[in-house]
C-alpha cells in the first residue's frame, strides 16, 4: 500500500490527494503535524532530511519527497500524464513555473493572512507577495485564453499542480476577477470526475 | 538547429550550456542582456510571458522554458536521463529542490553580494539567505555521503542541476569546508567528459 505524509490544509498535500482521487488510488494518508514540529523529529527526517510534506513512501520502504515530482510518479501510464516527449516538458515547464514563480507568492499570501492572522510586522511582505502573485496569475491567464487547460485541450498534472493554490488565492487576498480564463478553467477542474475539495 | 536564449552567468543559463556540452548538442547560444531589460520586450515574452532566460525554441517554433524542464526534454533517451520510473522521478525531486530549496538561498546570495556588491540594505536579506542556503547543503551532504551522485552511483541531470549554483556557492559567501561529500561531487562533476566552466 502506498504511504502518504501530509497535511490536507497545504495545497502541495492537496495536489496529491486530488490526483489519488482523479486516479482511484489506493492509498494510506498519515496526518503530519507541521506546527507541532512532526517534521523535524528524527524519524521523519530519516525519509526526508529536507524536513517538508508531502511525502511518499513505497511499498518497498522507497521514499519520494517534493509535490510535483510525487504527482509525476503516481500518474505514469496515466491520462493526466502526457506521453509526447514535448508535452511532458510542458508539463514539468508549469510545475517548475509553480514552485518558483506561483507558490512563493500566492501560498505564503495565504499563509501570512490564514494562519498567521496578517500581523502589522508581516505586512510589507504580504503586499509584496501580491506583486509576484499576480504578475504568476497574468502568466497563467495568458495561457488559459489560449487552451481550455494549461498544456492543452485536455488535464494533466499540470493543472492539478496550478490549481492547488490558485483556487485558493482568495484566501490570501487575491482578487481573481479580472482573470475570467483562469475563474473558467478552475471550474473546469472542479467539474472532473471524483474530483474532491480541498479538506 | 536548436536555439537557447540565455546568460552564461546565470547558473540556470548554465545547466543548459552544461548539458548541451556533455551531449554534445548543436546549438544556436542567443545572449540576452538581462539588466537592458530585454527579457521585458514584446519579442521575449511573446515566447515566454514569465519573461525569464533560460528559453530553448525548438526547430518548428515551439518554445519551452525554465532551466530543469529544458534539461529534462533534452537529455530524454541519454545516458543522463533515467529510464526507470522512480529513478526518473528522484531526479525531479532534486529538481525541485533545487529551485525551492536551493537556488532562492544560493543563488540570491551569491546575486546579491557578486552584482549588487552587497549594499547594507540588503545585509539583512544576505545574512538571511545564508540559513537557507546551508541547510540545502547539509540534505545534499547527507545525500553524497551515501552516493557519489545525487541518484546513485551515475551522472544525472539532477547533478547538472544542482552544480550549477552549487560550485559558485562561495561567491555567495558559503564556505564548503565543512561539507567534504559535496567538495568531492563537485570534483567528480568537473572531472566529467566534456565538462566545461560557467563562462
Amino acid at each position: 500500500m502506498l504511504r502518504i505524509y501530509g497535511d490536507l490544509q497545504s495545497g502541495n498535500c492537496y495536489k496529491i490527494k486530488l490526483l489519488c482521487s482523479f486516479l482511484q488510488l489506493e492509498h494510506e494518508w498519515h496526518h503530519v503535524d507541521i506546527l507541532a514540529g512532526e517534521t523535524k523529529k528524527t524519524a521523519f527526517l530519516s525519509k526526508n532530511p529536507n524536513g517538508k510534506i508531502p511525502l511518499l513512501v513505497l511499498p518497498n520502504g522507497h521514499c519520494l519527497t517534493e509535490s510535483n515530482a510525487i504527482l509525476n510518479y503516481l500518474a505514469a501510464d496515466s491520462h493526466l500524464l502526457p506521453t509526447d516527449l514535448f508535452h511532458l516538458a510542458k508539463v514539468q515547464q508549469w510545475q517548475f513555473f509553480e514552485q518558483y514563480s506561483h507558490e512563493p507568492y500566492i501560498a505564503v499570501a495565504r499563509f501570512i493572512a490564514k494562519y498567521l492572522g496578517l500581523p502589522d510586522d508581516r505586512r510589507a511582505d504580504y503586499e509584496a507577495k501580491h506583486q509576484g502573485g499576480y504578475k504568476a496569475l497574468s502568466v497563467m491567464e495568458t495561457q488559459l485564453t489560449t487552451t481550455p487547460y494549461l498544456i492543452g485541450e485536455q488535464i494533466t498534472v499540470a493543472d492539478i499542480s496550478l490549481f492547488a493554490y490558485t483556487h485558493v488565492a482568495e484566501e490570501g487576498g487575491f482578487d481573481l476577477t479580472e482573470y475570467p480564463a483562469i475563474s473558467a478553467w478552475l471550474d473546469r477542474v472542479k467539474s472532473t470526475p471524483n474530483y474532491i475539495a480541498m479538506s
